[in-house]
Parts: structure tokens; sequence; C-alpha cells
């Protein structure tokens, strides 16, 4: 007899923390629609055609793939080497991400859907990444997208759903970030060496770990000479409110026609006047964001300074998504919440509210087949008003139930003795208070529990 | 460019479905709590050792299992068949149903769980069947069990659950059939042959597709006498109300302290007068489940005889199920929701409320900044007050907006026109009635979508 267990980075949710979930992926789905994103799911394995080369190297080494059923012994002595093996006795993989089953399904329904297409989509994916804390191999991810539009109405709107979303779920200090991938190939284009734009966003995203000093070092090192470096550092000292930013970035990178474009953009959708702000998003020059699909604006959102967690979600425009699936020129913008992230900065910050932590609301104590019988009709009816109403199993010692009551966090016990019975009334304690009173069961029914 | 799919017997489910879907899952999920069941949720990949020899021999084959990442060249090419050579490059496996997740996670957590624990769960399963109409790959199930107690209250109110979930789901006509394993157990008792009980209750389980000679032909094949047939025919024969079936029973198999047994919880079940259903359950002696594992109280829904769909949810009590993870003595029973069904059964009555189907309610036509400026306003608003609206990406020619509205189902359009924005007023136009209205902007805000 082994001892079970569950596999590495993975978790088993309990009543008290999927009801704090449920409370946050609520809040996200609700928001989503109201903003008119429409639900999608997709099945959890895909094909290996549909994902392998589509999160470079590392994401087919991460990615969890299915074995075939029946017989493989065959097809598996038959291969050369590892790649040879594993393609021959696997076709399906566990879902990576949102995107590219989204990408996916859009090009497979490109003739039903109607453009520009807002869907959301809230599912866990699966990654063999190395577990450690705050990093699991199966976690949700929850992404709004809008695909067929090139407006930046969309960027407006993405960024007020994390603002709504956020605010509904009590924080505050939160920092929306946002950049564009346009004004960072700018830079490279005004330096000469557009061919390094990666290692130039690479180095400056580091800014805030290793310092201007250390951002030089490492500039030096990819081949960017004195005077670069001079012009990347006059970029990494913008500074200022973001009509001054926005001015020294205009100023500084006059001469790339693509940077002034995402300049324009950024402006747009920061002074654009469409949408009042509960936390007005800020300029961060030095924001790159990894994936080098990014083609316009990039978003990011910072935690609290008060809670260390960084990131707690992301996003930002991509070109010709789907154009891997044989649809090309379809644009796309979206965003990410990082669910397990902002569970633990509401924990942290104590922000659940109560009512993401209801459970039973009352147990009736169990006195024998009379008080039972009474028990059910008054619980049938709570439980029509929606109140979570539980009769206890057996006739048992009163400590026993009242000891259940209390590791079940049940507020209110409701006594049916014979003296109620008699009198036709009931017995109600709160178990916070301790105190306790009889009323008659219309009362009952009508309790503010 | 191969033309992307997904993987056979797997689905994507669109807006319109998931939308439908969910009024499903929300109705079982508030019943589940409201009888004070708890949310659980369990990784969608077990360690093999977890899940193998659960399920029997067509279980360990229809398991997706996952394949070890990293090398595992070495590993298959020492494997000596292809049982080897599966345990050797695989240790996790998707989940295949709730039920044994359910037991490990019982054992893991069995010092801090409040017995009796009620747990409900609502998650895909994986089985790798060979696809067919209403089969699938990945399906959900929605299970409700309880573990830690005997008390037949508990088949009361599962009972209860089936017939308040399909009530609210406004279902009508179907059957909540029960039967009990002792009963079976003391027929075959009683007969003197406990050893073919396996096979008395397959062949009388087919009564309704073979019909009574088919039955008799199959039990003289599995080796049981005239006589022992005579009395599985009068066992068969038992009718009537379920007073008088009860009583058949108790003459019938008097011989049999386990069946007397059964009758009693049977009868229990039904007259405890615990509780009023809207559709009394009935007994049927033929009900056998396939699930060896059940010992008391088994119980199948079957849909309304006016659509061919057959069961549509099942269960029972089964003793002892953690025993398999070193938790010996501890008793379950639980029910189980085919949502996929029962979604079927919804859509060919007509029974999906239009609640179900709301996608974005209002879609503010783009006519150009000003009065775009204007509808983002008006639409926070409405966002805020949980209506969900939308503008249009871009200020296109109207009969594109118009289009894209019908083919999106919104309802409603609004229009903010010059003449609109000069008297601070706004056109409403019903899409259903073709009827438009001029009303101020308060009169939107409270306007009834």
């Amino acid at each position: 007899m082994i001892k079970p267990g569950i596999p590495k980075g993975t978790r088993d949710f309990g009543p008290v923390v999927v009801r704090k979930r449920n409370y946050i992926f609520q809040t996200i789905r609700e928001t989503f629609e109201v903003f008119g994103f429409q639900p999608l799911e997709t099945p959890a394995m895909e094909n290996l055609s549909t994902l392998t080369g589509k999160y470079g190297e590392e994401g087919d080494k991460l990615m969890f793939k299915v074995l075939n059923n029946g017989e493989i012994y065959n097809e598996a002595h038959q291969a050369k080497d590892n790649k040879e093996l594993v393609s021959a006795i696997t076709e399906k993989a566990l879902r990576y991400d949102l995107t590219i089953p989204f990408a996916r399904y859009v090009v497979m329904n490109q003739h039903e859907l109607a453009l520009p297409f807002k869907r959301f989509q809230m599912q866990p994916v699966w990654r063999a990444d190395r577990p450690q804390k705050g990093r699991y191999r199966e976690f949700y991810q929850c992404d709004a997208d809008v695909v067929g539009s090139n407006s930046l109405l969309n960027e407006v709107e993405l960024l007020l759903i994390y603002d709504t979303v956020l605010t509904k779920l009590g924080l505050q200090g939160y920092e929306l970030r946002i950049n564009n991938r346009k004004i960072l190939f700018g830079l490279a284009e005004v330096i000469g060496k557009t061919e390094l734009l990666t290692d130039i966003t690479i180095s400056i995203d580091k800014l805030d770990k290793i310092g201007a000093d250390g951002v030089r070092k490492e500039l030096q090192e990819r081949g960017l000479t004195g005077a670069d470096i001079d012009t990347i550092e006059k970029f990494l000292a913008i500074d200022g409110s973001s009509e001054e930013k926005l001015a020294q970035l205009k100023e500084l990178l006059q001469s790339s026609s693509t940077a002034l474009k995402g300049i324009e953009e950024l402006s747009f959708v920061l002074n654009s006047g469409y949408a009042t702000f509960h936390t007005t998003p800020i300029i961060d020059v030095t924001l790159a964001r990894g994936l080098n699909y990014y083609t316009g604006m990039i978003v990011e959102v910072k935690a609290p300074a008060t809670v260390k967690m960084g990131s707690i979600g992301g996003g930002g425009r991509y070109d010709d998504l789907t154009g891997l699936f044989g649809l090309p020129g379809i644009s796309g913008v979206g965003i990410s919440f990082g669910v397990d992230r902002i569970y633990d900065v509401l924990e942290e910050l104590k922000l659940f509210p109560q009512t993401a932590q209801q459970s039973t609301k009352v147990l009736f104590l169990n006195l024998g087949e009379a008080s039972s019988r009474a028990a059910f009709s008054y619980m049938m009816q709570l439980r029509q008003l929606g109140v979570a109403a539980e009769l206890f199993h057996e006739p048992a010692k009163m400590d026993k139930q009242m000891k259940y009551a209390d590791k079940r966090a049940i507020p209110y016990v409701i006594i049916l003795g014979e003296s109620e019975l008699q009198d036709n009334l009931v017995s109600v304690k709160n178990l916070a208070t301790g105190q306790q009173e009889k009323i008659s069961g219309a009362e009952l029914i009508s309790y503010a529990f």
C-alpha cells in the first residue's frame, strides 16, 4: 500500500480555496461579459501539429505529451533517437496556453464568426516547468482577446477591463504600465541596429534588476557602441508625466517613423478622453515583455508595492497570429490575468469578502425522528430561498454535533426539541455570539441568516 | 500548412454552447451548495499508481497516459514488451473519473476533514473510448458524494438533489429509479448461487432490451436451473405500487436476511416521510448498475420517455471506497449528473431559458469621435449596472454595423447622431420590433433592456 500523493507541481483545491478562487474567476468573468466578450472553451488536448513550434524550443520541451493508446512497442523500437521516439508514440499534448488554441479555433470557424471576435477563455494550462513557489505545472489562465480589429479602442477597452476587475476586487496601488513595441523598434532603428532589437530590449528590460551600470555593461557585451549606449541611456532617462514622456520620446526618436507611430498610439490610448480610469495607466519605456510576437501596445500589471509579487497580468497587440494556421492579416490584441498571484495578493491584503467564504449557513441538530422530520420541511423551504442548510446525519451526542458545526464554520444551529415541537417554535443559536432565541417557523423562513 | 483540427472525440465549445452549459452547471452547483455540499477540485493529472487497477483492465487500457518529460530513449529501449515500455516512460495519467481522486483526497486529508464530508466536484475526465454519438473522449462529470456516514438520510438527500435540479431545469416526466444491491444479492442467496450474482444481475439488467425470453435463455447459458429461473422470473414479475412491490419482495426473499435489510432500506428511503418529491422515486427490481462496488441503494435517472436518451444520471452506496488507499471502513454514497445528455434533452425539449442565451444587450453604433466619446460614458454606466454593452470598433458603414449586431444577436442598438448629441438624447432601436425611440441619457441608464 503506497501512500497516495499527487504529481509534482499540481494541487488539490479544498472547499475554502475553491470558493475564494471562484470569487476571483466570477469577478473577471462578469467584467469580460459586460464588456461584450464571449466565452470560449477548447479541449485540454490539442494535436501536436497544432502546438509544436509555437512556443519555441523551450515550449516544445515543457509540453506534456499524451501517449498514443494501444500497442506502441514496435513504433517505439524503430525510432532512432529521442525525437523520433516521441513523435512515433505521441500525437497529442496538453494545452500550453490559451492563445494558440484560440487562433486555431478562429481559423477553423472563420466563416461563422462575426469579426471582430471578442472572446474570453478561463481554463487550466499545463507546463513541465520546474515547480517552485508560485510556479505550478497546472494553472489557470484567464485571457481576453479581440481579433479582426486594428482599432485602438480595443486597447482602451482592455485597459479598462484591468481597471474594472482590480477595482472590483478591492485592490489599490496597483500599476498599469504600458509601452509600445514600435517605440522599442524605433530606438533600435535610430541607433541603426534593428538586428539587435531583441538584445536591446532584453537588456533594458532588466533595468530595475541590474541597474543602469549593469545595463550599460550588458549592452557593451551585446556589441553596442558608446554612442549607441548614450542614446539608449537618454531613452532610459525619459521621465515625468505621460505628456512629458511622450514629448521626450518624440524628440529622441523623431527620425523613426515607426517610433512616431508607436508614440501616437500610446498618446491615443492615454489621452483619447474616451475612458476615465480609477488608476491611470503609466508609460514605462523599459517595459518590453518577452514574447516577440507583440507589435503594438504592450501592458503589464504590477501588484501593489506593499506586496512582493511583481506582475499579476499582462498582454499586448500582436499582428497576424492566425497566419500560423493559414489565415494571414488578422490582427489581435489581448490581456491575461494571473489568477494564482492575484489570489496570493488578496490573501495577503485580506481582501476576500465574507461572501467568498460562505459555506453552510444553518445546521439543524439531529434530535431523533420527529425532530428530523420537522427539520426537513424547514430545511427544504430555506434551501428554496437559497439558504444552505443541513441536518446532522444521525442523532449523535450534542457536543459531537456542535463540534461538526464548529469545524465546518457553520454560523447558526437550530434546535427542534420536544418543547419547540410542541409550541411550533424553533430555537436558533448564533454560534458567534452564543445567543439563542425561540422564534416561530414562519420567522425562521424569513430570518436574516 | 496542414489544416488545423482537434483530437478525435474532443470538442470546442463556442459562446452559445458555453452559456447553455454554464446554465446547467450553475443550476447543479447552486443545488449542491444549498444542500450543504462543498466544492472540491483535483488535478487533471494523477499518479499512475493512484489510478491503475481501479477501473478494471478496460479502464487501464482507456486511460490517457502522459509521457515523462526529458530523455526517455534508453528507458524505452530496455523495455521487453508493451507493458514494460509504457510503465518505463509514463508515471502520470489524465483523470478517468472523479470518484477515485476524491477517495485519494479524503485519505490524504483525513485528519483535517470534518466527517461526514459532503463534497461535490464538477470537472472534465478523459477516456480513450471509441468516439461515437453522445460519447466523447473529454467530458464533464458532476458528482456529489458523502463519505463517513451510514445514515440513510444521505440517500434521501441525494434523491432530493436529483428532484430539485431536474425540476429547476424545467424537466418533467423523468424517472428516479431505485433498487438495492442487497436485494439482488438476496435473490442470488435465495437461489443458493451467490457466486453467480454478477451473471444474474447482468442478465436481468437487460430485461427491457432482450425481453423475458431473452433473459431466460441467457440465464440458462450462465448455468442456472429451471427452478432458479422460476424464482428469478417471479422476482422480475414483481409489480404494483412501491408498497406492493416491497411486500412481494419480502415474501419472495424472506429467507435472506441481507435481502430483508435491503428491503428495509428501500422502504425507509421511500416512506420515511422526511421529504416530499416533485417526482416520487420508483422501485425497479431489474436495476443493477454495472459497478460492482455498490453495496446498498442504487439509483438511475431516466430521461423523459418522449426523448430517446436513456440514463441522464446515476449513483449509489458503496462501502469502503477509501480502503483502496489504506483507510478502511469508510462508507460512501454518491450521485452523478450526465451533463452532455442533459444538455441534449433540454435542447430537444427547448427548455433553455432566454437568460441562458444572453450575450451583449446593447450595441452603440460608431458614428465617429464625438459620438464614441459620448457612447463610452453611457457604456461604462450601463456596464456598472451589469448591462453588457459594446461600441462598434470603428466608424464603418451603417449596414456593416447593423449586420454585426444581427450576427451577434444583439437586441438593442443605440444611435448617438449629431441631433441626439445636440439635444442630449439617445435613440434606442429594438432590433426585434424595429421600433426606435428617443430618450434622455438618464432614461437610458434606467432602461429595461
